[in-house]
């Protein structure tokens, strides 16, 4: 499926300042750029690079004081999703065959405690015996209990947090479940993208658990088709996959997001009960 | 210097539970190992592997249900520390300057909260323009005002609480230490190992600021020698290099640890009051 | 019904240090003390007194540098529990008729921070009309989501927290309890007494709810036959009615309770699904 | 001093919503209500009453489905302050000498954690023996250390949130000082009032201590006179003088306050360095 995305985010600079941007799509075999330009107004070099894992791509940048930027971002996309099946087994992969790289994803990270929901989450989901509907039982109940609510939290907001108040946005939403999956040792990371007619427009979030050895992707909000999204990055939580780290002083003054399927036809996929095939962005 | 280690670890363990050590001195072109030995006893089959930075190594074993066992460790190790002089310049490489690959140390993590933290961080330090002068007095503060009290905090203890609290261990001292740092967009990693003649035994944990180009060494408790130090792990916080990570049930039935420097004529080395040379075990 | 029940409590004390206690029974129209003895060893001169609302009696004393000192209560008391039918209409005091020196517990509290948990109190509870109801499904719900476990919290635990970790003592139970009661305008109390035949031995902490005029009993561990309480303090939340504030430095050497039923046929009364008639001990 | 106070506040209400209002300023002997006036329009039955203590005022009103009202006060007041001399001994009123209707104002509470700050208070302001100076120290280290900014903080921000974050308004503040007072066994209560001249217009709050058998006025935000303010409610903290409880759903429209000395020659008292006189409220 092929999409056409764009981002456009302008700041005001007080004092020298460093930014670093997360908003390129990231390059995989099943995400190739068609086209891709990425404009800074007015022109300041950029510097890209990758995270360690290649799962994320990042640019750097240095605005002088006072003053004004806009960064804007298009691209053609087509992603590849790949639906995988046979996830009704009761097996998941056990912490003793885990690749050694996907360890650290069961780790607690900033905004993901795990290790302080290990009850609630054997308490709550631990009687499903299917790694799969366990995941899909985690994002009902979230998806339940937690109310969207734009505005109702911060960049300090966490897994805890959001626990107690019961509202967030797609960010709190993600972080909750990633945290109840690490608990229940099924490794758990953070992936931000674009996704197809989000509504409002925006920068979404959302996670993909480790089943059966292969990254399933899961929206607790319901608010993106499965197979809507283009993949950002990659991260253990929002600390890793930040769209603007900002080092300095500044203040954003817009900023706009869009993602369309190019294909009039697209038909937007969403987990029903009773699901066995997941969805993969690998 | 040449150092003698050991330590033994034994489990009583309840249901069959997978086992992640991180006990291992590290190999670098700094810190040779001329001899180790590992024992599992009774003989359970384990696979080593290192983090995908190269910094720290790990073995996982799969142990059965009711089992007892004991882990050991021995080893000699050469560790050539390095003294980095000229760290009394005002400049500190700037984020815009960054090497990529140590980015990742600026962001908040499990334990080390910086985001909530960058007001405390300006008013306390932010008037010492001097990189490593500013780190010093970092680990001063927390020195000074957070008292080292054995069984004050566990597992889910993090910087803001020690904060509060005014109490901790080694690791508590260190993670303060490093949401501080960042906090002061200074990159910061957790550092845990084997210390000469540390009282009482036990592994250690402290924290590696990056300076000019290095990882310079630092020990907020100053429990340890900073030349008297063997390095296992490096990590974020305590989430990424935990001595034993445990995924199933089991209850630890002792602890030994023991590191000695060969030389009878070794002489321990602390930061003094305006130091400019700081030692780095990178 | 007629209870004996007795308490000892035993301290070092390290510097001059002031101690409040609340061990003694309360007196009202329903708890009469037939007899009543308090024992300090070696003796020290007590100060008695009550609290504003006349709900608990405190006595204080002051012991000096390296003193060693137990004390010790016995009471002999006639506690008339009342039951309070028609619980069963869907109609609360509305918070503009409720007596206004009720008012006050309907407020966050240092333990109970109903401000934060309104979301989670109507999404979990808010369906259910009959406010008895409403509060025997909370006990419930925390009857069979949080777990009993001595020792794994301590003096600063917090609703909050409880409802993250999901384990807790009576205390945490009672607060977690009363914080969601306030988070849906039902007034809640703390209650702290002595409890007929608790096993193990122990002071025992529950709750109030303010239903159709009357405070109604409820205990959420279900340790405690709600008719086999004895009195001795209410409070907004544990700070207000703790067993002993410590004012100084002193260690706890020994703690010893007992409560019995003096009549052997004591039935123990417990809320059945569908109860329609609480227990009060106004 | 002659005071002029008036507030409005302005409510749309969505479902019927009960309001517990605390606007009206104190009686006591050191304050006289010279003239008074209490409108709400459209007209809606109140129902005053004062707390328990007697310290605070309240009136309760019960507004019905979308109404839209405003509550708006004026009043003149006469207010007694009174200087309390020789607080510069070394002595203040031991936990075993307090009058007991002081203790509460010991316990921690909603805002205030007391019971986790006693190290930090002793490390930070142990070494001050006069207990009046500890308590100008503790507001001169709040008013260098924690920034005054509208908005940081919400209505569940409490004393350990402002000592990480650093940032607050008037009640954080407040709270951050109470606790810290309490930790050091000095008894303290949240105040709010009207203040001369504060910029921008609103309600403020402040604190008192209990020293000497007074409960001396401090301001850790200097943001008013201690001589400029008219009292309208105390209790342990913020949970217990709201402006506005709102049983329902409202949500404000307006709201202006305004306070003047009435006397041109009015002269702001603020406390000097090495000050030994306190004023008092009571």
């Amino acid at each position: 499926m092929k999409f056409e995305i764009s981002s456009e985010l302008g700041y005001d600079v007080r004092i020298p300042t460093t930014f670093i941007f997360s908003i390129q799509v990231s390059k995989s075999p099943n995400q190739t750029i068609l086209e891709e330009l990425l404009t800074i107004d007015p022109y300041i070099p950029v510097e890209e690079f990758i995270s360690a894992s290649g799962e994320s791509r990042f640019f750097r940048l240095k605005a002088d004081y006072q003053a004004h930027f806009s960064v804007s971002y298009k691209a053609t996309v087509d992603v590849k999703h790949q639906m995988v099946n046979q996830l009704s087994s009761d097996n998941t992969t056990p912490v003793d065959e885990l690749n050694t790289d996907i360890i650290p994803f069961l780790f607690p990270s900033r905004y993901c405690q795990s290790d302080r929901l290990q009850r609630l989450a054997f308490k709550e989901f631990g009687q499903i015996e299917n790694p799969f509907a366990r995941v899909l039982a985690i994002c009902d109940w979230i998806f339940t209990n937690v109310e969207y609510l734009s505005g109702s939290t911060g960049t300090s907001t966490s897994a805890i947090d959001t626990l107690s108040e019961r509202a967030g946005v797609c960010r709190d939403f993600a972080h909750l479940a990633i945290a109840i999956c690490r608990a229940l040792s099924i490794p758990a990371r953070y992936f931000t993208g674009y996704a197809h007619n989000l509504t409002p427009p925006d920068f979404h979030a959302c996670f993909e658990a480790y089943l059966e050895g292969k990254w399933i992707f899961f929206d607790p909000t319901r608010l993106a088709a499965v197979n809507g999204l283009v993949k950002i990055a990659n991260g253990r939580d929002a600390a890793d996959a930040a769209v603007a780290s900002i080092y300095g002083n500044a203040a954003i003054t817009h900023m706009n997001v869009s993602c369309q399927a190019m294909d009039p036809s697209f038909e937007p996929f969403l987990y029903q009960n009773g699901a066995t095939q997941g969805l993969s962005y690998q």
